[in-house]
């Protein structure tokens, strides 16, 4: 039988999962892996967003919803931007998806046709260029080139170039943890409205910054498309629910690819994230805990040689310069992870040009696994 | 801001979710709907596979897995092909996705490039015809014009015409509820593989046949991608859980796409779904009750005037010619859910083409409800 393997399918591999394939590989073999590679929390879902999921188990029926999600969740969502923001976003303009991962593809399939050039930041989550390639979107990397993140005029230079359709930028940023301050957040939307850019801001580190307050990209337009999820705030990972909210415009089309594409959000997953925003108090103590492995590893990872290539001002994330161990990030994370059994992101999954002398380590796990991994890594490089 | 809203976001909606939003808008104003539009079980998943979920819930971690699934999952699905089909297929062949709708969108990604020919039979399911659109491909719709099925002969005379690189079909088929029979499945596997067409065959209705035991497409080639689901004879549609069987030179490839696409699918329905096969009993007992349904189905829609344009030889699907009652069945369609409270999906969902004379019924809810139907169609036409 003939195989087609399309040439588009050829997009990176996204190398945190592979290390996490890794590791889960090396765990199920009893080998006690410590994995700082994945950005997810190592708590559960709080209690009550747990015993929403037992009672609708209880129930029973778990089915297609609606493709824009349960009315429920979205009036949630939309009272969260008036509680979190100060900011009126209304039902209809609120679309449940199954993670950020739907919003991403949903948003570039609405928005963008293929060849249309779209803006990213490098280093930058790699499953926006992955994604986007995957799309046949001509994705425009803008090297930040030792800034912490994406500028107004990092954008009207690239437009110059030649004219963006859209740009997508995220604040808290993964890997780096930058937080873009409410004045350049605003520069870089006004540049955007200006150039005739269409905005996406990817919001899902939100609630993880350990400065300032956070600020949507909503604040300074109504038509830019808000991304976010339930995964990291909210300890939600596995669950894979998240959110978009779109200009007026962009609803019904989001709606159509979705009704084709995902159908729905898991039922079960919808009715759980109802109840996260009503256990915030608890979540705050669970990042208070990554403030406080994030004090340990500013201090333990330049001891052993890691240097910050970026600020630790949100999410959960550390981004090393390892240029003085090794000149290989790929091998580098691979030796970790099958010698001293500590599992971390090569910085190649966020930035092709630069990645092989960067490094990303996440601090979302417990402060004692933090504390054994930096003692193991400093026992190998020994 | 600058609204971006792409051409190829431009695709038909699914009128069966449409009709979904309407029948849950109207069931939230308390107008008691019984609802035939959606190919969903009334029946939640087995308490097995519930019981399952919860004590996942109750150990609380709920993260990302392995983009291919859970091992123990993989394995039970391994293990399914060689006790229901006796044929051996390899765990590494298999990918477990977020519903047959993610495994629809990997497999064209994975496979096929802009522009590449792939055939489909119409009447089919609209997400095939959607997802491909959106994704660039070049949908070529075969009319059965009478046939049941998509046979060898369709095939031969499509890619004379021009080459095809695909065909995907499905047996039980949606909307028609037609099996291809054994041998003509074998002729049009051996079709493909002489003209070198590469095969998707959609087994998401398999254990839901009335007449003949199920049949895989991998009975005939190695090479063909099989994609499956929980949803349907497993009553998990919410649960968002399917899989893929593939070639081997495809498993990379669609693990990579789902790395960025998707992460994983959700863990506690991939937790949940590995007890399915072991209550099979259980589902046999309400594939008996569709069956009965069915009959009611058989002699009352012929009745009011619905004559049937397909066997009902599997799913749970009547698909009716309605052209003794509209010419506009997308407008019945809406009158009768308004005024008679009965949810069906137009035609139109399935075959752009003479879609305004057909309508689907899923006969998968309780049998009260399918009598209390009948009733209200008889009153209503009256």
């Amino acid at each position: 039988m003939a195989v087609a393997i399309s040439r588009r399918g050829e997009v990176e591999p996204f190398h945190a999962m592979d290390i996490l394939a890794e590791a889960n590989r090396l765990k199920a073999l009893g080998t006690p892996v410590i994995s700082m590679a994945v950005g997810q929390p190592s708590d559960p879902a709080p209690q009550r967003v747990r015993d929403a999921a037992a009672a609708a188990l209880k129930i029973g029926r778990i089915g297609y919803t609606d493709a824009l999600g349960l009315a429920e969740l979205r009036q949630a969502i939309s009272a969260h931007y008036t509680e979190h923001y100060r900011i009126e976003v209304p039902v209809s303009r609120i679309a449940v998806t199954t993670g950020s991962s739907a919003a991403f593809n949903l948003a570039f399939l609405a928005m963008f046709d293929p060849g249309d050039r779209v803006a990213i930041a490098a280093p930058g989550y790699p499953a926006y260029r992955n994604i986007m390639g995957a799309l046949g979107l001509d994705v425009v990397e803008i090297e930040l080139d030792g800034a912490a993140y994406l500028h107004a005029e990092h954008l009207r230079e690239a437009h110059r170039q030649r004219p963006l359709k859209g740009v997508l930028f995220a604040s808290p940023a993964n890997p780096t943890g930058a937080v873009v301050p409410p004045g350049d957040l605003k520069a870089l939307v006004d540049a955007a409205r200006e150039l005739g850019i269409a905005v996406i801001s990817d919001e899902i580190y939100h609630r993880l910054a350990y400065g300032a307050p956070d600020v949507t990209a909503l604040a300074y337009d109504d038509d830019v498309t808000v991304i976010n999820s339930f995964s990291k705030f909210y300890c939600m990972t596995g669950w894979r629910i998240g959110w978009m909210v779109l200009p007026e415009r962009l609803v019904r089309p989001v709606e159509r690819i979705a009704q084709s594409l995902y159908i729905s959000a898991p039922e079960l997953s919808q009715v759980a994230a109802i109840e996260a925003f009503n256990v915030t108090d608890e979540l705050e103590v669970i990042k208070a805990r990554y403030a406080w492995n994030r004090e340990l590893l500013a201090k333990r990872l330049p001891e052993l040689g890691f240097s910050f290539a970026a600020p630790m001002d949100g999410a959960f994330y550390a981004f090393c310069d390892v240029s003085r161990l090794t000149n290989d990030s790929m091998e580098f994370a691979r030796r970790m992870l099958a010698e001293a059994h500590v599992a971390a992101t090569p910085g190649r999954d966020f930035d092709t040009l630069a990645g092989h002398r960067t490094m990303r380590f996440s601090y979302a796990g417990s402060h004692d696994d933090m504390i054994e991994a930096m003692d193991r890594i400093e026992r190998w490089l020994r």
